[in-house]
């Protein structure tokens, strides 16, 4: 039996803004123990017997930011693909266009287990016999949902109404009277968003009840330009074609209208941090109630959350508040508010403020940027490079350059000379040269770039070559 | 006649925490017209007919930077001393020095009016009217004292139940019960620490209610190193001298017990923007009643105080609250409890927190240093040296040092050698080589410093000349 875990990392996450960014999503939050959600969604699927590959269905921009996290806990060389979308299109364009890539690599009969990449699951023995009972009835030809055991009355998840195996109904959000009917009834499961069955078995049940979307998605996935190299498979989905798939989720798209549902009950420490207070409540509680992460100073504070990963937080007399700060904005929200901060990201976003797309820290496939300051003539830098990375061959008209080390070496090339930068050696680079910056070490180069002149911007860059492919992009 | 308006520049100013702060305390808080209330005070002075010289008594620590708020507004170039204790020692101290001071230069005769430096006086003519009565009563030879008719039922400020200019009694902070018997009285005034006097009526009183204290702060004058040039004295008193005075209040030490008190009763627009709320009012509010400055996105947000110098904040389903954003540290305080957060000053004073005595930005002598980041072995200033200013002929053990300037001409010493470096250029201070950097031009130089080393901490720094007298401080 072929087993491929398809991970779905898509969605912002903006109730967890302003961690979570558009180019920051929720899957790369990382929690105390120093793994992200889509690290720990990596090894939850690393760890099952008999697993094949591990693919993961992403937005490109997403690409090398992913990449970046599975190579950190990727030590036993799993093999991964990437089925990078131009943009999100929603769970049924996702997992089928995915069920084409496996049918076609690894025949029919492959089973496939599609995973989220934000959710936490405490109990990794417990989710790994709910997914060999999956895998058993997904073999015989079973839609396989995971139902979760309700912890609460929820009104913000989908349900499952099932009679052992057997699934009776999907029911939408409901309102509190029922969640509460729900949560002491023995027959009602939260809809996970996990599902496992064989790549046939969901291609007949596409055909059968959104025939558009399978045949759309065929279509996408042979126009797809496909790269591979050092054990990774990228499919590079192609906008034009892929804006012709219909946005659906696969839940309405097939697993309510499917005859062949089936649902494995399990209780295995699940919980989605839907939110801040649901994020504060992975850490322990103070005396007075507060979950409190980063250097804060609380006085006749109680019940709040409060998160720093820069920088002071105090408060003084307030009850039930969260509190977030990074290094460019801080949040306060009442908790009983907290959905709505999806409105201030949603309202950050259509005036393009800078803080609903990116972090003051840029990641990049060679490693990261972080802006330190910007003035009038002049934007400071430091520049992280990962061992053996380069940045591409490039040149820009209308700035200058200091590049100051201050560790690691970098091998750098100005106009035709090619020479070694050592820590606490700098050099420059003038506009209109041709440049490039590589880390030829073995450990990271973190460097300090000025640069001077009348324009700044990102986009004046003009690239002649670059490792990964991006001579032709914007970024 | 002699008139010396006397300015107290003392008090950290502990409730407008965090942008109060011990190095940079509440008279130096700009407000929107970009004036701060220190050089509203200085202004208010300069525009009094008559006035002879502006005194300032202030901590030593704070001169170059009071000096720098003065020369910004004084363009009729007005005499300017300064007394400089070495801490604080209360009211009746400074004023008692600077009795001496005023004695010694003006004669006995010269009025000297006191004021405060964190105030706001809105109607200036007003204020003039009131200070003409007041030096025409410490002419006859009163202690006059400024009485502001109160706006409100005020529990924070002392009162003083006057008959006309007659002093009948001085009142503590009274209790709510009572504040508004006195608000509804025609006879009760705030106390507002500011009094008009002849120096010689001040020393005779002092002699009589608090010997002590008169004759240590001559002492302290007498032994004080005074240095003159360019229009400003600069007293500087000496530490072991200075902590032989009592630490007293005016009020306690002398008005309170003297026969020859009056009062000048005054509506003069004056507010002591004793907290955040206070702060807030001086901008128009918001359909929602919220007082906002800096960049801010709220949501469902009522009757809100919001500051920020650096970043966004955004707020949902919050009322009452105030939120004030730095770059490094965050408050949030119900407005019901804003004294309190002097205990939350006083919390990082005990802890020795940089946030409780720095900003980010550092006032120096010769212009500002800005922290942009530290790192491991590395850390990365913006430093803007103002015309013809220069740092100290200095050295350092443990560091070297990158030099790029962004904007302006910088002369730099580096061993035996001086040359220029100018806009987007650079140069390399290595550790151990004596080196100064001056601004030799007419505009501002802004330059970046990139030190490299094991150890980086300020007092890493020999001093072999400097403009500043500061080769043996710590500074």
């Amino acid at each position: 039996m072929k087993l491929i875990a398809t991970i779905l990392c898509g969605g912002v996450g903006s109730r967890l803004w302003p961690i979570s960014r558009a180019l920051h999503p929720k899957p790369f939050i990382r929690l105390k123990d120093g793994q992200s959600l889509l690290q720990k969604a990596f090894l939850r699927a690393a760890q099952l017997s008999g697993l094949t590959e591990i693919l993961t269905v992403t937005n490109r921009d997403l690409f090398f930011k992913t990449e970046d996290e599975f190579r950190e806990v990727n030590l036993s060389k799993i093999p991964t693909s990437f089925i990078l979308e131009p943009f999100g299109r929603n769970t049924a364009a996702a997992i089928a266009t995915a069920s084409h890539y496996v049918t076609t690599k690894h025949g029919h009969d492959a089973i496939m287990l599609v995973l989220t990449a934000d959710h936490l699951i405490d109990d990794q023995g417990a989710f790994q016999d709910a997914i060999s009972k999956a895998i058993e009835l997904a073999t015989a030809g079973k839609l396989v949902t995971l139902g979760i055991k309700p912890k609460s009355p929820e009104t913000g998840y989908g349900y499952i109404e099932a009679d052992g195996n057997n699934v009776l109904r999907f029911v939408e959000k409901p309102p509190l009277k029922e969640a509460q009917e729900y949560f002491t009834s023995d027959q009602f499961l939260w809809n996970s968003g996990m599902f496992c069955f064989m790549a046939d078995t969901m291609q007949q049940q596409l055909e059968q009840h959104c025939p558009d979307i399978l045949a759309a998605t065929k279509n996408c996935i042979e126009q797809a330009l496909t790269t591979e190299g050092l054990g990774i498979t990228q499919i590079i989905l192609d906008a034009n074609e892929f804006k012709n798939v219909r946005d659906n989720s696969i839940d309405y798209a097939v697993m309510e209208k499917s005859n062949r549902m089936a649902v494995v009950p399990c209780d295995i420490g699940w919980s989605d941090i839907g939110s801040w207070s649901g994020f504060g409540k992975l850490s322990e509680p103070d005396a007075e109630g507060n979950h409190v992460q980063g250097d804060a100073l609380l006085h006749t504070t109680r019940n709040c959350t409060i998160y720093s990963n820069d920088g002071l937080i105090s408060t003084v007399g307030v009850d039930n508040l969260i509190v977030i700060k990074t290094p460019d904005a801080v949040l306060v929200v009442d908790k009983s508010r907290e959905q709505d901060v999806k409105h201030i990201y949603a309202e950050l976003a259509a005036r393009d403020h800078t803080s609903h797309k990116l972090h003051c820290t840029v990641h990049c496939p060679w490693g990261t940027y972080t802006v330190l300051e910007e003035g009038k003539n002049f934007k400071i830098k430091r520049i992280e490079v990962k061992p053996g990375a380069s940045l591409s061959l490039q040149m820009h008209h209308h700035r200058s350059e200091h590049w100051i080390v201050v560790s690691g070496t970098a091998e750098v090339t100005n106009g035709e000379q090619v020479f070694y930068v050592k820590t606490n050696e700098s050099t420059y680079i003038p506009a209109m040269h041709k440049h490039r910056l590589t880390n030829p070490g073995l450990i990271k180069l973190v460097m300090i770039e000025v640069q001077s002149g009348d324009y700044l911007g990102e986009d004046d860059i003009v690239r002649f070559k670059d490792n990964y492919g991006r001579c032709k992009q914007e970024n």
